[in-house]
């Protein structure tokens, strides 16, 4: 594959500073950072915080939902940089285990990168769990050269 | 079907201060609001809020996400009575349009309601628009009659 | 949706016919054959036939699938003309019930029909029962122009 | 996770055997067939044939989809013994690449083993390359003790 033999477009901090701006009611607050990026993939954390429990300790099915997505989201646009008008097509999530109390880690992997569709899995763990506690699968549309935010 | 000859356990208002009751980060703030309720069916409203916004002016994913579980749930709760331990096991949701800056609507219909699992698929539509802004399908683990709520 | 007022590109026999010769293997046999089109939908029959049986004697899985992607794919056919490379880039599928050892009817509604991507769903239902056996959500790509068949 | 600590219940040669004797449809063509099985994982072969084609020269949608489902069955199979009666509850299967005209593999592997069901994710390969052609993730009721097999 070619596509990682080109230079990154953002440092993590650029990426993070990224979405902070584009989508600053999610990464203003804080409860999801960028805790790494890589080829194909980003690693996504949920700080614990006792707003995302449902009855009975846990963390919800919502905010597992949004951890997929933005983990996936940050992998394609660590690959195609300020890709800022990509676009969730579909979200298969299965929830396997209830999440402890503790912050939640979702590892997304890109399974595919094309011109048009990007398709990538995510598996979320407890942190220091290695039991997985939901797993994903998204597609996302790529926006045309033309539309590139700027 | 012999689900719907039974009385239904719960009026409307029972439904929605049950739900506060046991879900009160989600139902006490009054974003998502149960319009209807029917045989193996619910329609839960999220109320248009610049908060579930995008760039771009649309409904975020996990609030459309939110919003078919949501309806599923009540469509099950209302047929079961107060299992509160239900539990979604899978989510698969298709983005299909744009919401608008309007109230979104979910239509959630039961296909399948066993002693262990209920299946059910959701349609998401803008106030006033009749073309689906999302479509989703979710299956839901039913608790052994022992592990229901008091 | 404008899509209804253009004129149907394809008969029901000319559909079959168009579908036989491309592609022979699937329907040249039998097996399947198109019930009916419609505005953005198809109904499609799997005929009863002891090879799609599990042990149970219900019809397997795969057989299932495979009336589903064709439903869905015939209604975009229909929609479209001859766009002989549509390709199918997801499909989900829920099983609901066992089906009886009967013909299986897929009825497929499309959701979406985009420049780019078409998405349906499909029912399938036992002849003759309106308790569905299984649902399927499935993703189209649709080529480009310059890509459609001759 | 103790599951790993019993001893499995199947050889390489029993498992295949058992499949031949319960599902003979499937398994006495001889297109299948299973390369491996370990802990939570199994490997399943789909033999390169003419028949599964598509116009274009590429296996068919459907004979990836009952590659994913076989594989995981498989896996499960091996990890619980002769629980004939496992039904698969639902399957979502990516498309991702034309697969080539060579034996398709499918590697399965379990993330959720519990008593009353059982998930896991599939990724399909042809022989020899190391790009995904498919991936696939899969849902399966297990049945309770009494219902189990002889």
């Amino acid at each position: 594959m070619t596509h990682h033999a080109k230079p990154r477009p953002f440092t993590l901090e650029e990426l993070t500073a990224y979405l902070v701006d584009v989508f600053p009611q999610i990464w203003s607050r804080g409860d999801y950072s960028i805790d790494d990026v890589g080829p194909m993939s980003a690693t996504v954390r949920l700080a614990y915080h006792p707003d995302h429990l449902r009855p009975g300790g846990t963390i919800s099915g919502p905010a597992m939902f949004t951890l997929s997505d933005l983990a996936l989201y940050v992998a394609i646009l660590h690959e195609l940089g300020r890709v800022k008008l990509a676009v969730t097509t579909s979200l298969t999530i299965n929830f396997l285990r209830k999440p402890e109390p503790r912050d939640l880690i979702g590892r997304a992997k890109l399974i595919k990168l094309g011109k048009r569709l990007a398709v990538g899995e995510v598996a979320l763990f407890s942190e220091g769990s290695d039991e997985m506690a939901a797993h994903a699968t998204g597609t996302y549309s790529i926006p045309a050269k033309g539309d590139e935010g700027a």
